[in-house]
């Protein structure tokens, strides 16, 4: 968890202070269930409920001290709550393993770090709406390949950001959906000395769902879908910012991310105004789809069990969320704030002296009855004239006469008109946001 | 796409006829869609529909031929169409790009591969499920870190495969959603040349859904989303192919893998009998973790598309989807045909002569009123009596003063009675399945 | 093993008909070591000298389905031996496993793949050496982040090429050395049937080196480090693509790939001229770093070897191999054939209205004693001209009174002679090449 | 950099006090080089090195406070450094890039890093090279896919371990020699500004090498050799701790991580001894496999570099080396102090009733002349009946007239001699350590 990237929001889920509390809630939860079941005195509840209280940093450095000892989490923290409730104490736990308390509380975490990264999602998703239509008639050059190929507008551009957005919180929901269950099932699953509604009290009082059957953990499959729905998410992050850094090209200088005043670009370039914020969102993008690896290889664990697990999502678990929480974020202020040029879009647009009009040329002669092939030759012969020599492209047209034996001098001069390319925008627009303005 | 590792059903999917004639149904469909709103005459597409014909393995091959000069799969194969049907033929593909060919095409290849590889899921479930119900009661132990816990039932670890394989098949469900899509917009998404009725009735015809905005290609996100939800699970098939290869070992022969009589387990020693069929889902697993790695590098394409992604889809198209299907065929076979041994179970369970029924000793020594810690010293010291000088368990027990003092000989030999560990069975059945019997 | 991206000389040697001939050659070579030994008689080994004989696919075919009752591979080879070689045959394999043969028959396919490679590679490195020195003095813009930077030469970029392709070619060297082992040390590795000298005489016979320890199976990180090595070769390759891909942009323009007379590229537009075999090759390299994954799981075998492994590298083993050897000669022909653009380079260097050459600015001023962040103020607030005002830099500079009191209007100028960012050419090249022209 | 599996020297390696020293080096040897040239004065140099000082943690944190404005991190380093040097630090950086400084310094990082790697490594291998010679002797029984095959002894899979980890450290020493590398070649790599032999007194000065050729950076394939090497080593360290997982399982019980006195190894179960060491080495394996794969991405900046790859490197950087250092020591511990039960292993070894010395029979049958098959078909049919039927594999053997008719009873015996697996042992232990005793 690297403070460069961290938002404090999300780190806080990930505290030790944080952690410990959360075991707190489930021990506390679960002698509640055992009470109910006649399974532990009422008064002890009390007691425990009443002496628990608050985990400070220095609880955490304590039960720290206590671990370096018995080289186990769970026992140090359950000593530390002896201490401090008494004898009473002796009741938490009761029939419970470690994993009971580790695995619903890192659903507890888990769920948490989502519903955050759906907030951050949010303010990504807003941010992109407002900018499409602010631009949804901007007229920008279509690039495949790199390749100038057919004008689209900035909006169009956005609009698909948004509905993969769409996409991304969708998985993120089903990631919340797999991951937000509990266990309370025993060292491997049985039930064998607490009965299942003890978990079902557990994981009600705390927003879960119990895990239909467990071995001694929750299987892991859940968390490789949590973390490969974090790197799908992260890489659509990654798609838009290399767009963005396409965009910001000296050459090509379309859009630029904000720039703020004391800002440097460079310690020997003064002039350089850097797409760096897109450029740190692709790299970041790479570590979380090092992470989903990671959690795939976690999948198969031995038997009901073993705890190889622990260390990758000890690694994993703040790093990949606490990372796409502030992609989001970085992302979000980007899009929120950056500048977009239209007048240099629209110079780039006549760039190649219309040729990126030749389809429409195209159709028109093969609705006039010309063969592909043929309009394609006189088309693409056309073109090649532009690139090798020069020539405009509507001239170039005019002048060639297999064209103008099929189209008149006019119509080869509509098919250069502007607005042809905008006026499906409503539709999708309608697709997208439910809304065309 | 290796034949040692293919089913038929699935490879056919990918063959070269397969793709063509579905690029020959999105075009005669685009083609129906540009009658129907008056862009194309009807006689064009009765032509078309008269003369397209069927594609075989010679057609193919002539495309394939083509694309030697031209370079280009799409215009390779309308060259092809267009010396079949001759000038009609021209109406074909007007105002579409090649992408909207190939990613239709595709979404329909991915469509009906998740629909056989949902098919093998479900053949797999059913047979994990009936040998769930099978072993619900047959004792064996339970493992934690690869050493015994406490018994669990070798039906309680069927029904936690049989949850984890119903949330591989909602991905799969997922991923189909998510690919299971359409868009003829065109050459930069735009819609200039064919409005979206067009891409609407072909995707209606086809059983896709449009893509609610698209650049020249469906956005990648979807494939990765697809890719991944594969790798998971191709990652749980491991998890239960890692156990198979841990109860068949040597020291343990809780169950084995089918032999068939002709089949030799060695050229050296013949009286192997080794877990083959898991250990080479293991490694297949690993292919697909790694397919999952490349196609989330595909997400960021760059503007309106570049075609990196088009090397790795023809690769891990093919590799990935008939890979699985062949792993959930071969899983399926495997665990219909397992061979389960109760008595060695039963044997193993008795290895550390009781030292499993620590915790129940453990949690009546709590219940009674020691402290965790005073009777977790009592519990461990006899424990390591049974490792260390090979004391039995309950004996140790019976002859520990301290131990005495809370319990009486019978209340101790109460916690090593069998049936404890499986009554909770019926209610994870219930949970799992859905019945308990 | 795509036939879209295979080179037969590459494919070939993954054939089933090369796999037998290499299995042959490796058993009778243990023979001739046993004979040497006193192990087996003269005259067997005679024997299957002559009768062995060549193995075509008809015989392939014959041994594959021999399998289909053995469910083993080199039983089922060993059968069509004795079937053809008659009763001196079974001194062949004898006091050997299967993994004997395997193993070394992998070594030396993986062997013999590497010096394809490393010719792919050399054919890539003249290429790159021939352009290098071509455009060694070609004045092109650098650029950092997208942004235009300083003046560099387009064969100090080529240069840049070459020295990472010496990596590469060092890294596949390693490789060579690591994975060109043989092992005839039987089951479990410990010689016990047959003494190292049988293995010394194989290796010594096949240009291996035996592996000083090994046990049923050559350690798996060895072939590990052997598909790191060539995804590593493959993202260089990749970068060098994207380069290509970036300098073809229509904005750019200072390079382009081979276009070949008949090619067409795109359905739609007549005028695109695509850098395809860069984006394919961007994607064949993705691939290349998913196979390196699945490799390297494959390095924690079990105990004395499980065959997890095998299902992996029966893909990965040709699909690696032969597409690095695709892309290496895709790459060679690409950079020998590519089409370079001085003029253009010269006009994008201008683009900036020579705001580029700040950095020489920066430095005149801080060595005539004004302190860096005044100099920076100086030099920034005129490139911020450039940028926002369109100022030409030069002129903006010369009207600064601040920057007037420490230089004078001539030392300004010749800020801005060509020719300043070449002269260390001569010492980067003969670093590289070993030669400055 | 995760506390809990960091070690202080590695850990300290990359504070951020170390760094901004690592800086304050590469600077000064630059200015001292620059003056060496006349480029700057003396003076400067002098009045630089004596007011430079040391940095401490006040001192980085002032250094953040500046980089919080200008949001770059050397730009504010060398304001800080100018606040303290005063006029004469103008001098510093004169003609140099944030790059030379960045990348030249984090050479030194990495060499540094991997000089304390060989460090453990050496720690591991002179334990693993220990307890080899001292089980050269004991006999184990060996497995191939789990199952038992035939014996080998423990030392004999360590020295197999050794011979792996030699092969890790010759892949560390390659990779120092890859990434040991300085550049101060400027802005875009041409030596505009400064001559190659500044860069070349810096790399002298701070036992670096001067990349050959460079563009604004390093290249990055060095970077990811480096990355891949890690997880090459660590791979490797994982197939150990997968070995011992295996040899800890309750039935093997063959080998035990050390177990120290108030160590719990469950909060339910007293008795278990877990082998968590190893499992917590396969987890943290899996994240340096994952870092591998961003590094792998980083390759392919754009033109003279895009500054993606910083975020990977600040986060992985210290991620992997802090955590195969720490592997390094918690597996030379577990080696140094593993717990060897030979008695455990006798008593596996006899567990088939002498069936694993079938392979011996086969040969012997072979020798005198009955043919594979047919002795094959004998062996394994014996076999079958010690496992089906439970009958002792040398009693079987005795009643077999088959068998009778090739070998006396007594040549049967003699096949069942301990001995005869380990009388190779010498020969290994020479290829390995170069000695045998």
């Amino acid at each position: 968890m690297i403070p460069r990237y961290s938002r404090p929001e999300m780190a806080s889920l990930w505290s030790d202070v944080a952690r410990y509390r959360r075991w707190r809630d489930v021990e506390l939860a679960a002698l509640e269930g055992m009470v109910a079941q006649g399974l532990a005195p009422k008064d002890a509840l009390a007691d425990c409920l009443a002496r628990a209280g608050d985990f400070t940093e220095a609880d955490a450095a304590r039960i720290e001290e206590i671990e370096r000892t018995t080289k186990h989490d769970v026992i140090a923290f359950l000593t530390f709550v002896e201490e401090r409730v008494g004898p009473s104490a002796r009741w938490l736990h009761l029939g419970m393993t470690s994993s009971d308390v580790l695995d619903t509380s890192l659903g507890l975490t888990l769920r948490d770090s989502v519903d955050l990264l759906l907030k951050g999602m949010d303010r990504v998703m807003a941010a992109v709406e407002k900018r499409a239509f602010e631009h949804k008639h901007t007229l920008q050059m279509g690039r495949s390949h790199g390749i100038h190929a057919e004008p689209i507008t900035f909006g169009h551009k956005l609009a698909i950001w948004y509905d993969e957005l769409r996409r991304g919180r969708t998985r993120l929901l089903h990631a919340r959906d797999t991951i937000a269950v509990g266990k309370i099932s025993g060292a491997v699953g049985t039930f064998a000395h607490l009965p299942p509604s003890v978990e079902e009290h557990v994981c009600q009082k705390l927003g879960l769902k119990p895990a239909p059957a467990s071995s001694q953990v929750v299987q892991r499959d859940r968390h490789a879908e949590f973390f490969t729905a974090i790197a799908l998410v992260g890489a659509s992050l990654e798609k838009f910012a290399v767009e963005i850094r396409h965009l910001q090209r000296t050459e090509v200088r379309e859009a630029e991310e904000p720039f703020t005043p004391g800002q440097k670009g460079s310690s020997a370039m003064p002039h350089k105004r850097n797409p760096i914020l897109s450029e740190n969102l692709t790299g970041l993008a790479r570590l979380l789809r090092g992470y989903a690896v990671s959690a795939m290889e976690d999948v198969a664990l031995w038997h009901e069990r073993d705890i190889s697990h622990s260390s990758v999502e000890r690694v994993i678990g703040p790093d990949a969320t606490v990372l796409l929480d502030f992609m989001l974020h970085r992302f979000a202020g980007l899009v929120e704030n950056m500048r977009v040029y239209p007048e240099q879009m629209k110079k780039n647009l006549d760039l190649l002296g219309g040729v990126v009009n030749s389809q429409r040329l195209l159709l028109e002669l093969a609705r006039k009855g010309m063969d592909r092939q043929a309009a394609y030759v006189v088309v693409q012969r056309n073109a090649m004239r532009m690139f090798e020599e020069g020539v405009d492209f509507r001239q170039a047209l005019l002048n060639d006469a297999d064209l103008l034996k099929m189209m008149t001098p006019e119509e080869v001069s509509d098919c250069f008109s502007p607005g042809y390319h905008t006026r499906q925008m409503d539709a999708v627009f309608q697709r997208v946001f439910g809304r065309a303005s």
